[in-house]
């Protein structure tokens, strides 16, 4: 595989535009609005692996939006590989706050990309990871260098719960028999210091509703006599949290898996400035569970945040009306051993014994998935790590993600194998935020590390 | 005056037609999306009251929507009645909740106005109202029944806080110089037990914004680990009130009236039904402060109500982010001797007092006005309430009102002179909510009985 560096070399602009078309296709998956898109992109995707050198490649409908698959199969007897991957993207609201058009994008220098980076929704999350996979096979392909089967799976519902995902891989598990599960959706330190995500957390997402009175009154006439279900949601949601920012949930911490004294030092031998940080997000303080450093509030303790409110009158101006209903979409993060249904309905439980006797509560669950953690002693692991030093001339540091991917844990489950998470992108890359961008340098590095792994993947498991 | 009766008879047809028009221009102050609307209004109304007598009417100018200014003095020696209305309206949002389209009023029968009331915004609060006193000209100085000198000041910022009335008023007193000012901008018990505001609750309305980290963040990879603005927000808010709904602010209750018991007892003698109140609403149970009774708490107590609140994803699906702002609109009633500014401010410090360090907070001052007393001993109160008894045969019963109409305070200290709150709605009449309405009863009882206000204030006062 010495020739990697100049294919790439020869062939990069070419990447980096076929990055950028995919990038124009607006499949936002929360959005029905953009159903024509979602589709769309399946397709291109389908016609990428079959350019990139898959030998038969379809497109499987689900109860919801279509899973791509492809594979080569060189020799049974060799392992296989299945990328997995998403072509859906986020919403690209607050629309105002992007610099340029999410969807049109544009190759801008930022202190942390000197070479440039694509700016536009999906650029790292995953379009841009998933598509290094496709470019990697590509030149596995047309130089003779794949060394092992290859499957890809690549979704379009990922950012709204990877439903039909868990439906297909249920039916499908002999055609998605895999050694190892390879997936970049995560990301890494730094471009001079790479990490492996080892362990992600879990997620309970849910909405609730709160009705008082039967429609919206005049807050002169009712205000002070009637449950404002505003004033009410506010404090149900303020008594989630007690004044350590623990939270108040009964029950919600009891299978939380606890680091011991050495794991959580051997966490804090990871690079991080707080000032750095609260430079970076323009904030003057950081604001956590008590007890626990900032990497670890977002690594391995889980949370509860508000990623959504609305009820009243929002619009200009002024109105001076209580509203009938108030609405949020809550989402937990879990860590391992936390059940993402039993946390479901501990919340549900909770929620609905805490609403006072005057107003109506609602809670809808709406998606949700497992924490997972990966052995930094098996094969899989082993393989990531030698190609990071190769590419990059440091040794990954194992990292704990506080994000998730409900579905790797379904993989393990199901396929009974294994996942690593080779993430190219960095924090910095205002993944779900305006101005989304992935690096051309972590592009195209990925597209060099990717092979590394084929390779020494093949090797230990002889 | 005996022929007022008959005269509504034989043009009541017109007089309901003559409302309707008016009704049908969505005139939204608060929108600048209807400002033609709110113009095109001001014209109807300057157009009706020359149909009704006035000998010169005029639209005033102001730095927001114009005043319609109208007048008919038949002699200076004899008392000068100001009427006061407003001709826009609220929003009519949330728009799905109407039967009918807001601005195509409809007549429909319901169980309080058997004879039907018409459904439009603006129908009670204040076009219909408002209408009234145009026809109630219209009869008098069509039959030679107007008794004294009257004048007319119709503006079209009442819903979003009259900042051009106060601006109008202390430049033109000579031009209103009057001997009791006149509106029908409130309610009344009901249809057999009518009632006459004699307090009014002034209100201090604010926007707030809490800013956390500059960008929306992947509650994933932040969560836990920096301050959520929504979360913060709903903790402020919710730290408003303590347990026994008693509102925070320091200094907050340190002006409040508190009335004796003696007048508690006289209040608690009006009609009230707590069970059909709940029911009305749909609600279990009431809420409010400790200590004091749904209609004390509605009246002669101040309040603090979120009147919207918005912030994060609010689209359809799931968005895992944390927003970088989160908005509310809090509005405060406040009974007489609180000082709108001073409560403005101590709102702004207070909120600013309880931020984290973590977040930045804004506290925008929308608006707001002085709470109001009538005396029922003066001659106005006198005369109206002599009309009432004459048009519905019962004494009308003095009523503490929760809403709250700032002007009047104003025009107590610009114009010197007090006003009469002659209200014909119902609280049921749907005010500032979907569907409001305006019995047909309710608008020809106006009709009737303010020409007998007239009589009465010319005779009381010689």
């Amino acid at each position: 595989m010495s020739d990697i560096k100049s294919y790439i070399e020869n062939n990069k602009d070419r990447f980096i535009n076929e990055l950028i078309e995919l990038l124009k296709i607006p499949s936002v998956s929360a959005d029905p609005a953009f159903n024509q898109d979602v589709l769309n992109t399946s397709e291109a995707v389908k016609e990428s692996l079959e350019k990139a050198g898959c030998d038969h490649v379809e497109i499987c409908e689900t109860p919801g939006y279509p899973i791509v698959y492809g594979e080569k199969i060189i020799d049974p007897s060799l392992p296989t590989v299945l990328v997995y991957g998403h072509y859906d993207v986020q919403p690209a609201d607050p629309l105002h706050l992007w610099d340029s058009p999410a969807f049109e994008p544009v190759i801008k220098k930022t202190e942390l990309h000197p070479e440039g980076a694509i700016f536009a929704r999906g650029a790292c999350d995953d379009k841009g990871q998933m598509y290094m996979h496709v470019k990697a096979l590509e030149y596995m392909t047309s130089t003779g260098n794949l060394p092992c089967n290859v499957k890809f799976m690549i979704e379009g519902e990922e950012e709204v719960g990877s439903e039909s995902l868990g439906w297909f891989v249920k039916r499908n598990q002999e055609k998605l028999a895999n050694d190892v599960i390879l997936i970049s959706d995560t990301g890494m330190i730094s471009n001079t210091q790479p990490s492996i995500t080892t362990g992600l957390r879990g997620l309970s997402y849910v909405e609730v509703e709160v009705t008082g009175p039967n429609r919206d009154l005049h807050s002169g006439l009712y205000g002070g006599a009637v449950a404002n279900p505003i004033n009410v949601l506010t404090k149900m949601i303020a008594s989630l949290h007690d004044e350590n920012n623990h939270i108040t949930i009964p029950g919600f911490y009891d299978k939380v898996e606890e680091l011991t004294r050495a794991e959580r030092d051997e966490m804090a031998k990871a690079p991080f400035s707080l000032e750095a940080y609260k430079e970076a997000l323009d904030i003057d303080d950081v604001y956590g569970e008590k007890g626990y450093t900032t990497n670890e509030r977002n690594s391995i303790r889980p949370t509860l945040d508000v990623n959504g409110i609305w009820g009243g009158y929002t619009g200009e101006g002024a109105k001076t009306v209580i509203a009938s209903k108030a609405y949020a979409k809550i989402s937990m993060r879990l860590v391992p051993n936390q059940d993402w249904e039993e946390i479901t309905q501990l919340f549900a439980k909770h929620f609905e014994s805490i609403a006072p006797a005057s107003v109506k509560v609602k809670v809808t669950p709406h998606h949700g998935g497992q924490g997972y953690v990966t052995p930094i002693n098996s094969i899989g692991y082993q393989a990531a790590s030698k190609a990071y030093q190769d590419t990059f001339g440091v040794t990954p540091i194992p990292q704990r993600s506080g994000g998730s991917i409900p579905i790797v844990s379904l993989f393990e489950d199901e396929l009974k194998s294994k996942t690593i998470l080779m993430g190219f992108g960095l924090d910095s890359d205002a993944i779900h935020s305006p101005n989304e961008h992935f690096g051309i340098f972590n592009y195209l590095k990925g597209i060099e590390t990717i092979p590394l792994f084929y390779k020494y993947f093949t090797e230990l498991s002889k």
